[in-house]
């Protein structure tokens, strides 16, 4: 045991009127919702990128934490790696997510950079062996980089796309050795900066080979995992071409991938791509490619991903109400892609935040659930489109119909779609 | 001729040191630009409704017009065509468009409604003779009246699907019989105000439906021209499904009508989309479904849709370019979907508005002919690219290409985007 | 009794586990908190307008509700004030307020509308002494009408500031006699649609003579109520000068009426103007000049003013404490500037829309209290600053402090800002 | 001479014609506009920050810049002044700016800090003397170190106010050395992250006395240039003090300084704020604080800063229209405050981009300046008011004025804005 988290104890649950800091007042793991664990409907993930290797900064600061592990041989890397499972047991989440730049260091190539890979996912294979706790997720940083600053699959530069795929198949190999039940893809600078020297043509073009690359090389390899794309419409880059779930979508379509790859849908993402988080959820479900999703919240008054710790329960609930209306995660989980506020320099805040974001999103689900089982939101909906189960129309054409109304003189009455007592319904539940 | 525009000529060109504000500075119609006469790659039309049946209402306050033809006759609807015709020819657009609610008052039921539509369109069809004015589209108005309220073809209820379908269909006549280049469906509601009442699966169903119906129509009658959709991503509506040309992009290839559909871009709802106009213009032509514009203005610092007539050059000439850069026009046009600031009261702010806008166009599509004409915004595109031109790359798989990388020690050199140096070019043009 | 409401009972508080939606689940109108009863914490009010005057229209489409008092005789006027009495019982508000343009018809000129409204403000002191209901505030309507396109204080043309002084002293003298207690001025169109037709300087002399007349007004006639002034950013105009707290405060020192005017704060506005409300709430109390509030919830992907009824607990306790930390209303109180969804057709949606805004309030309201009455929130901020309780530093120079910097080789050590347990603290209380 | 500039000459103005890259299209410096050289309306500065110190980070990517005087000797310090000033005259510009953490490194502690900054003074002092550069204004860096990050002036620890002020007394001093013509105070992160945890009356008092003590020591040490705040609504915080003209405008009038204080105008800033650069720019002039500008772009689809050179012509037009109302700079001037993009790697990118930027700018004074020797503009805004030139109603009182309503029934009539035609006419000088 490292002593960075000295003092503070596992976390347990001890029920809403709990005083203790240091404990769930909502997530109790083997508490049955709608018929299993709410750690079964939750799937719990910790980031290690935001918790572990993020110093700090923003676009006019450097950095403020100070962490015994910052550095860049293998001895910080694995000092980093013991510290985060000790989190990882502290909270009792039972699955955590990494790209590789957060858990190896760069090496001076790529040889290099690949030879660190290989000795830490032996190193963390032991450490989960050791702790039960899993891998939801593996993903290739190809944003961060200098050499990756004009694109990754994206780039102008050949070279670039190769040392990309390569850097690929290295974490899709670590995934799968790590038993990792996702592979994502989340496209940081595959964008542009400006259409001026940007030939869009051969980009998506690119794109949808190296995305072709990745379902070839899960299917060689047997991995039983889903690939996953994360959207997200801009930041870093001004425009990027995984927009958001609908966008996606249309790209899966053109490249014929629409079966094998879903979505990971963050919170934050869907705020800055106009959307609320629960309307990317419904859609991505509606178009069968719902898969997992990164939980954070966006600040609504500011215009960059703040990635901050989820805490408003009434729209957890409206987004885990979507997720049980997809069936659940299957593969997916909830990672929290959130960090703490660069103020929050101390080991215990770590702790807290991800204690308030799982409670938060255990009551979200919670009410969700009652929501779903009481039934009555899903009745009031089924009432509203009860006209078409037994309506010919959509089998008609245009000169038919034209025909129909006429004979019968059509006059359609509208009727009152109910939305604040709708609201008022799920209010209820909260 | 009535005496509304009395006292404004025909609008001539008289180059940019005019002192006239009633003549063009840029628009020289028969000026040869890129092998054509500038017209026919404007190939302006103006809009029936903004500019004859729009009040001047806001939220937050009623009419502000006075227009001698606000009433809800056929001689009310036959003196609004009259004046329409004049403002064409005084402007000499070569082209108008219209919505049904815009040229025939609204009848007691649909079988009235589609009466009126048929009078107008004859008489519509008499001052097209007259003047030489074309249509370029026809559209029919399926969110005004109060029986839209929940959607057209997304309606809860199968009567108003009906309604709509029957309007359609006696639109895509009148468009027919008037000679239409296009067709356009804008879907203002077709979204949601709530998820919470939404059944988004069944809408999108309906919603494909609809659009097929259209297009077996357009096939059954032998209409040659192009059916269009105009993405817009919300207002009046929380969420409008057809988002974004990306967003339609993918609901076509959902429904198998990617051949079938173009689109028709606006620059308002671009912006209002997060996205800059030339960005859904090259998209579009990307994805193959470019069509037609509707050109406004959209304020960059209001949140709704503001249909300003657009008057930055720079940027009409970044828009031009895209069209340019799509093979131009081919059955689409410039569409001023502008309309006058409620406090532009007299009928001679309306003539100005368009010459204005006529102008800014003119002027970009000059610039941007000249930016292609010169060819070295194309030429560095090129060269930036150029290491794929010779690159095996795409046809490998994840495996050879890590081989490869080890094998030859690839390390990529980032090379300048020289983003502010092409701006500079771009700027020299106009 | 009209029968508009028939059917409906009055709304008693029958506790959270109730499944009546015609029932209170938090607002319980004599429960005792923090000292006093939660009806005298809140004082609720209905807005006359959105409920009663509103037909229902958006940019994109006309009238979607039918109410039988849509018409503009006096006839028409009264019928609206017996059916608005009967909801202001029905839902147990203490207050409502009205503008002259919803409760009055329009005259033909000055002289009737004057009439219309003395006779109106008769008719509504009736209903007020019958059924105990009482006025929160008046306010002139200056915008709807064509004639204020231009501003009303703020307009080139001083017949139409006559215009606009006269309507306020007729809408103070309606307040004074139905018993207001405060006075509201919201400028929607004291701004500009472009600053290149605008002279700002003369449009804020005007904006700050009227105010001063209005104040003056009040002394002379002896009112007793506040004078507040609700700000906003934009829309309908581009730029409105009373954009949020901050930039009212500025103009009210510039005229050096600070200790004379309040402001209204509106949920909605504040999220317009990139604020959150709690924000603009805080920045009232600490400058002095918090007055009321006008409730409502703002769709945050929406660049428009929606005005929906609140619904999110967290953020009403958020507001609340602001509320009580600023010593609760005086003269102020919490208005419902909420309008129904256009689809939400029903007499019945009106009064649950109101049900559960009122709903949402208490428990927002009592999770406040409980916040402020256990204190750790309090006492977390004030142990942040406690360095500052012994600090001469405020009284230095610059040199001197440099002095001392470098004398005790001062090197500030960051403390945690512990944002993430004090949002897990707050949840406790909800 | 450093040899990073390697083979780029002195940019001299060749004409609108011009083929050459690394010459002024229109940026003529001894041309006479308006009766004084352009240079001297413009009175460019370059930000040695971005230019020089910025590494090319952003939040999801280090550093791309490889530039030889990255590190943290004073030796490297010293090539980088070399480099800046080689810049400064290659491209012309009369000015410069900096903070202290731009051009020095920095010390073990404020002593060593304050020894380094002025060693580095001493050798800026020389170089001024060589080239004959000036510097516009200096500033204190006081948020990108740790020590900042919970405010510098509203810090909860008095400590960090000490070491604050200490600091910007430094800073004065070394502005005041290098015959800096103004002082400037970005309040980065005098702002909040969460309301939660912030004491806002505490930090506006600490704010009010800090700026006391800035006006205090000018006063005593006489310096003759302007103090200057440059307003910001937010990012790096949630929310900053200074958010926009009209809420420091307020600031100042709270603390009495607002004849002693003028605001420096980003353009980035204000679009981030809501508003149009020409707004700010035309508020604080009739607010008396207009005293200097900093110059880039914002892009309109991204909520974050970008700080790009500007391009677009018609909007420097705009801008500097209401500089010139405003009398022209004073003791302000044009200071770049605009990055390369990340990816433009090359020397010869610095260059450019500041080419094109000041071309940019020079058009646009260009315009602006005829626009107001033409006056068509400005009489048709004078026409516009001029009922105003001879009206009493100021002076009187709402009885007084209700009275004349009433007994010459007036009835206004309202008037056309035009503001179609008054963009057109803008348009017209472009």
């Amino acid at each position: 045991m490292t002593d960075f988290f000295k003092g503070i104890p596992a976390i347990k649950f001890e029920g809403a009127q709990s005083d203790n800091e240091f404990a769930f007042r909502h997530y109790n793991p083997d508490e049955v919702v709608l018929g299993k664990p709410m750690k079964d409907h939750l799937r719990f993930a910790a980031a290690y990128w935001h918790s572990f290797a993020w110093p700090g900064g923003d676009p006019f600061g450097g950095q403020t934490f100070q962490r015994p592990w910052f550095g860049d041989t293998m001895a910080d890397a694995k000092l980093k790696a013991d510290v985060a499972f000790e989190m990882f047991q502290i909270l009792g989440v039972p699955y955590y997510c990494f790209h590789d730049a957060d858990m190896r260091p760069e090496g001076a190539n790529f040889a290099e950079s690949a030879r660190n890979l290989d000795e830490m996912t032996e190193y963390l294979a032991e450490k989960q062996a050791e702790s039960g706790v899993k891998l939801l997720w593996g993903t290739a940083n190809l944003f961060s980089h200098r050499r990756f600053m004009s694109g990754a699959a994206t780039n102008p530069d050949p070279d670039v796309f190769a040392y990309s795929a390569a850097t690929i198949k290295t974490c899709m190999d670590a995934t799968i050795r790590l038993g990792g039940e996702n592979y994502v893809l989340w496209g940081g600078r595959e964008g542009y900066e400006t259409l001026l020297n940007t030939d869009m043509g051969r980009e998506r073009a690119q794109a949808g080979a190296m995305l072709q690359m990745v379902v070839d090389y899960k299917h060689k390899t047997g991995f039983k995992g889903a690939i996953l794309i994360e959207p997200k419409p801009q930041e870093p880059t001004k425009h990027q071409y995984d927009y958001d779930v609908a966008t996606v979508y249309g790209f899966l379509k053109d490249f014929g991938l629409e079966g094998e790859v879903q979505v990971n849908v963050e919170q934050g993402h869907a705020i800055l791509a106009g959307h609320s988080f629960e309307h990317e959820l419904a859609l991505a479900r509606e178009l069968g490619i719902f898969g997992s999703i990164d939980m954070n919240r966006n600040d609504y008054q500011s215009g960059w991903d703040t990635d901050q710790f989820p805490n408003n329960v009434p729209e957890m609930a409206l987004a885990y109400y979507e997720v049980l209306r997809a069936g659940g995660f299957k593969t997916g989980g909830t990672n929290f892609d959130a960090k703490l506020r660069r103020q929050s320099l101390d080991p215990e805040d770590l702790i807290l935040a991800h204690v308030g974001g799982m409670d938060a999103c255990a009551a979200g689900l919670k009410a969700a659930a009652a929501m779903l089982e009481d039934g009555k939101l899903e009745a009031a909906r089924n009432e509203r489109y009860s006209g078409w189960d037994t309506s010919d129309l959509l089998g008609l054409d245009l000169s038919t119909i034209e025909t129909r109304v006429r004979e019968l003189d059509i006059q359609p009455e509208p009727r009152s779609g109910k939305q604040e007592r709708l609201e008022n319904l799920v209010n209820k539940y909260l």
